[in-house]
């Protein structure tokens, strides 16, 4: 049951300065332009825009994943926003120069992040400790 | 080309104090016994936990969706957490008691949220004028 034809998730986690992350690399920028080409094709009801926490794609953001499809892009520059519109809104072609297309190795990618991540946590939270 | 088997999306945007929204009814302790639920379970690795900025169904929070299949819960408990867990994500059965199940309602509820905040934005941003 899914409302949308697209449900668009663009990370925008914040990341301390130094470290990279979506909202480094310039997802705010991208999420505004992404608002105002989708409102200016007339797609506002069909393709939701939702901000979303880290993806675990943190050194190649910005990254964006189109559901219900499953289409996960990384590396958005403003400046492909109008194009990623018309071609996978628009004409409904994903836009394959931007998109991830091994699903074993993104999964892989996402879960080593997230391991280095809550080891991270971990010694943090030892520190903490002392 | 989906990398998890779910993909869960759990809305904890941050609202003034007194404004409806997910985190005031409690989103992130649902995070967390998710979380950990999943992980008791097993499924790290097959089920992917994101939170993400506001879903547009503020005043029936805690929303989740779970993506790819797209299903949409709303007012998630921490009480509630086990058995979606169970149900969901290892029996494979989405829990219907919790779940919306008018595409066509929770489309018009969402947009009608959306032009809501849009209009408050729109005035918010005429009073900073004056």
């Amino acid at each position: 049951m899914e409302p949308f034809k697209y449900h668009v998730f663009i990370c925008t986690q914040q990341k301390p300065p130094g470290v990279p992350g979506c909202t480094a690399s310039g997802s705010e920028k991208v999420l505004e332009a992404l608002r105002a080409e989708v409102a200016a094709a007339g797609l506002g009801d069909e393709v939701q825009i939702t901000t979303s926490g880290s993806v675990g794609l943190c050194e190649r953001g910005p990254n964006l994943i189109v559901y219900p499809d499953g289409y996960w892009y990384s590396s958005v520059t403003v400046e492909d926003v109008p194009e990623l519109v018309r071609e996978h809104f628009v004409k409904g072609k994903p836009l394959a120069r931007l998109l991830n297309t091994d699903a074993a190795a993104l999964k892989a990618e996402i879960l080593e992040n997230k391991r280095k991540f809550l080891a991270r946590m971990k010694a943090q939270a030892g520190q903490d400790k002392k």
